[in-house]
């Protein structure tokens, strides 16, 4: 119990492995200093990692569109058992498995109160809301590793009712750490319930979670558009339609082949700030999405736009892509009274109750990103490959849990 | 009998008072053969007008900002008596004095099934919702008028239960066609509730309207801004705090000095795409306004946007905002959780209960807008003034009932 | 043309064939005269029917447990084609095939404008609600029948996009008048979402319905409870799991041999007044299903109540029951911060979204509740099997268009 | 600090002040035991208190209508000082005054997520939910007391800005701690909005706290029904409208009177399972409230009952009622398709917005319930006065902070 490895930002399209401390019962510094709290945590646990996935929010910072140093430990999908216990820990127990939500919260602020955990008041002093292993959120170190630290347990930990069957359904469980809650809440926000038709812009990870969700929310036809073919196949696989957005023509003409109608009761923006233009080959263009979901939303939709926007990206195509500020054709929008939701995924609104699913064997999220187990020391591979497009959701599995 | 009198767009900058044909029980032409439905209306009434009020959305007309012609008629807010009944009308009855929504609804759609009368289906064959005298919206004659046709009326008019009390209280109940309820939907759909602390930017009557109605609905604070002094003394007048957008200084200090903390619960934008950017002689900075209330509304807060962006603005400052296109710190929105609510207001989902409150005079519109009657053939220069910043609401008399 | 076939009370477990006048597009003349409004009906059309069900709330009245007087005529859940149009008849086509909701409700009132057409205010002057063929509302007529009046035609007609899909579905869309939205508002009002565990409390249709709906809102198990053991197995086949409340033993110990745990999420009434005791021969015993339910929700639990309780009940166990009071163990309840949600489902809320998973092939409620076509003639043995607790779903086909 | 004085209820009729060990940070043994968790609680605060009042569900228990033993401390209504803090208490200072919930619940479990605070599922071995000073509330110690131990204080407490503004608003402010909660609730359940009209029945504190929440809802009219004289006038010295109910006559008709038509749009029942029936010497009836807000709330109301209900009553008129089972006219509920929200408030829910409102002026709870400041000796006294109807609202000042 000397060390633990984790996964590390070395620049650029660059990740390694590295050893660091092994983890301690204690807030970040700049958690502690911030708040003007103790730094001694025994609301805390220390899990052994069983499960770790790769998120396409993690590739942002890998290619070097966020502000994010070398040195920075990634990881915030983690799936554990739990092998130390602060004092104050009176819920969660020494081998527990246990799903950890992405976003940290402390379980004692308002935000927290209002079930708004993906903006807890008290993990971060920089700003609302906190993950493990990301820049400019708070500092808690990354969970792709052998072990990671989690405050709040008692409120952060989503418990497994049994060992067994969690371990036999590990690929599915994994995926409530982030991604299918994520996918979920872009579902649930933009208004998916029985019989809505739904249209998901993007067939990543999140994309596909999405479409899953609304299929679980009741929706009568999901519609999934990407530009990769592999993508699409996938989204086929578990009963979406798709459209290929890499060949020309109009949104809504697309989706009218498919739907006999040119609009869509839901839709989701699963892509986020690093859109590109439409047709092979397009640029950047960072609000394409978002007004794209906007030309084929009924009057009267609420828009899901789980894809990630930010305040900063070095890399934006122009000054304005920089700040985080995008054209939107906000007076089209208007005009359809659109409503849009945005932001993390509060992970702790949902996770019970898709757990409730997977283990009672109604959904199949690991089926539908097509889960991928890779070792701890494949992670460097798992980001490449994911960035090239891999129609996959690739599950580190540091200590060979899972096996195969 | 044989004509009536109604305000009618010369081009920019000017209105006139012109004689048309007495309203028949009859869709516009454009309707009726676009939806391919009978022009018979034996849904409709004939309106007498008692009360009609200049919009700033009419200012958008008349001042060149849209596509209106020469010769649109003017007018969507609208109280009058009923003189006529179709065949189908039965339960509106003559002699009922009416509020009016300016949102035209069909009350047979799958919108109107959802309580979305802004949009509904069957009343402008080019998009979803329709409005009395005003362009693109579906060709429905004016109300600035001393008649005015109302379809489907049973489902439309909102009947006041005593005349004379109706009389007494009209200049509270005339704003009830548009302005308080459009301020209201601005502040419900901003979440104000019981404690909230609220920013209304913009101290136009809709801004007025927003901040009176979050005093209805439990605010502890209500803050207003603006440039204009005697807005913002309007503002003061019943009780709301204000910042003066005029002097130099961020929105977030001013808020601070007011509250004592630089953020709101509730954030509404009463101004919509004609926003100016900050301090004295600042330029046209159309989504100003929306940035600066992400930057104040706390996180997980939504915004209310009661006001106006339009899908074409001819006289838009670039070639974005003249596709309807403003510059959005969404990267910000998103840190932050923020949800944002557009469109028109409903208005029938608010209309009844606010009449409920004028009623029992727990309600004091007219006294927070600063409603000024004028007589039909003074329109002109009350678009005149108003548009000059006068901090009053605007109320038509075309027969002399309230004034006398 | 010159009469109309239909379903006649004849006294407690007698029901006839009888021709009477081909309906007029008229209001009943209690409607008209007691709401002081017009007798002609421009907003009428009349229906050729295409399917018609016996419904369990129809037996309440033939087994002699209201007050319908002999020469009722019978029949709520319509689906027809539109043969005849009043004047204001506006967007519905003659030839359109549509379901019925059977509450009627004229969409101008305070509560169609809140969605609530079950308690419409403008249908029954007796009282908020009315329905086709019903004792106490509104004396309208019946449509198990081979034409029917359907008044506020527009609102009322949820029209089927196509005439042909429309009839190779039949026995699926002729559930959406009443069983299958009925069913879903038990299922939505308990509150089941995603992954909830469930309690149905009965095995008839509308149980059945309520089990299927609650399968589409995503729970991750539904329980059934009912004595019958052909319902139980039909409760089985589509997925459910099942409780047999003929056999000795409490129902909390059963819900927990088959959920793990003697609670569950969401529970729902679909029993109503004429409930029994548990095990085999029980007596009558009103309140003993709520108070079943109330057991085994868990804290914090809404209970849907789509099961009918009544005002007057002849045939009450007691004087209290024959006033509609019932024994609740509110105590328990309060302990546990329930709420509860009774009355009329009301249709239009929920026919459009269920009618797209229909058409899309997504739900399978004839299969759920075993439907079963026959002729009108065959009226009287439906009802009689019917009673006899036959787990079928009996569709009468007036015309023979669903054939076989 | 070697002892504790508290309130002790001694026997029907009779309580007394004794001297009881000073808090200490631990769980009462039967919570730890019950639920196999340590006794030692770092997460909790001891607070001196700085009022503390009776509330009217203590006066079940010292009626002897509960069964509460003989040496059962009392008092769940506190507001306090914290001088003592455990080592997993982060947030909550040392000196900050504070409301307490009456609420206890532990911020870490299925029921807390979901801000049902009224339900933890870990604070009670028997059952869900728990309260400080209460007969089958998880034996924790009673508030009405020199000093109080609070667990999980960083989610329980509610933390004032400011000491000397606390102080100075100290008669409202504690009421935070149950009572403007509790009406709220019970207003805010009823569905309590912009411009409804509301039946209180009861104007004891909850009543009237009801009441006056019902105007911060927005309420146009409030009416409040009660057989006291002297409360009837405590509930118009804030604006309400009264109905007297020990004289003769329907409900309804007495409610026209005041509002000109016999329903209205929300209702509450304040009174709970002790109700009476009408007129002058009426025996105990348990559900004649119930039954009489049912009768005059409109179709489709939402009836708040915050009145308690209890599982077993040993005083009970019937065998019905000592189990906590009434007689209600569900058939009536049913065919108004009422629902009905019961069970604890959720302090939590509310508390923070309406310290706002306080904050700022814009409640008077203190002059609607009209407290009334006593010493902790004046106890015996203040329980008296109550239960013989005064219209106060007793605040006990254990250490002399506020009388002073």
């Amino acid at each position: 119990m000397s060390g633990n490895r984790v996964v590390v930002y070395q620049g650029p399209g660059e990740v390694s492995v590295e050893t660091i401390d092994y983890p301690k019962l204690e807030l970040p510094d700049d958690v502690a200093t911030g708040l003007g709290i103790k730094k001694a945590a025994p609301h805390a646990a220390i899990l052994k990692l069983v499960a770790t996935n790769i998120c396409g929010s993690d590739q942002h910072m890998v290619r070097g569109r966020t502000t994010a140093p070398v040195g920075q430990t990634l990881g915030h999908e983690i799936t554990g058992e739990v092998v130390e216990l602060g004092d104050d820990v009176l819920f969660a127990k020494e081998g527990d498995i246990c799903s950890v939500p992405f976003n940290i919260a402390c379980g004692r602020c308002r935000m927290c109160d209002e079930g708004k955990t993906g903006i807890c008041l008290n993990v971060n002093p920089a700003r609302a809301g906190a993950a493990y292993g990301y820049v400019d959120m708070g500092g808690w170190i990354g969970g792709q590793a052998e072990y990671v630290m989690v405050p709040y347990a008692d409120f952060n930990l989503l418990r497994f009712p049994d060992r067994d069957q969690a371990l036999e359904k590990i690929l599915d469980l994994t995926m409530l750490s982030d991604i299918f809650p994520t996918g979920y809440h872009g579902a649930y926000t933009a208004g998916v319930t029985t019989g809505s038709t739904v249209y998901v812009a993007g067939a990543g990870p999140v994309g596909l979670a999405a479409a899953h969700a609304a299929q679980l929310l009741g929706a009568s036809v999901v519609v999934v558009g990407d530009m990769l073919p592999d993508r699409l196949a996938q989204a086929r696989s578990f009963g979406c339609e798709t459209v290929d957005l890499s060949q020309s023509g109009e949104l809504a003409d697309k989706l009218a082949e498919v739907l006999g109608e040119p609009e869509v009761d839901a839709a989701v923006d699963a892509v986020g700030f690093e859109a590109r233009g439409h047709g092979q080959g397009a640029d950047e263009a960072p609000a394409t999405v978002l007004n794209d979901i906007m030309s084929v939303a009924r009057a009267g939709a609420s828009l899901g736009i789980p894809g990630l926007y930010v305040t900063g990206d070095p890399g934006g195509v122009d000054e304005h892509a920089k700040i985080g500020q995008v054209g939107v054709r906000l007076g089209l929008g208007w005009a359809k009274s659109h409503s849009f939701a945005t932001g993390q995924c509060p992970v702790k609104q949902y996770n019970r109750k898709l757990m409730n699913l997977i283990l009672n064997e109604k959904a199949q999220i690991a089926k539908a990103v097509n889960a991928t187990t890779i070792p701890l020391d494949g992670a460097a591979d798992g980001y490449r490959e994911f960035d090239q497009g891999a129609a996959k959701k690739y599950v580190i599995d540091p200590h060979a849990t899972i096996g195969g």
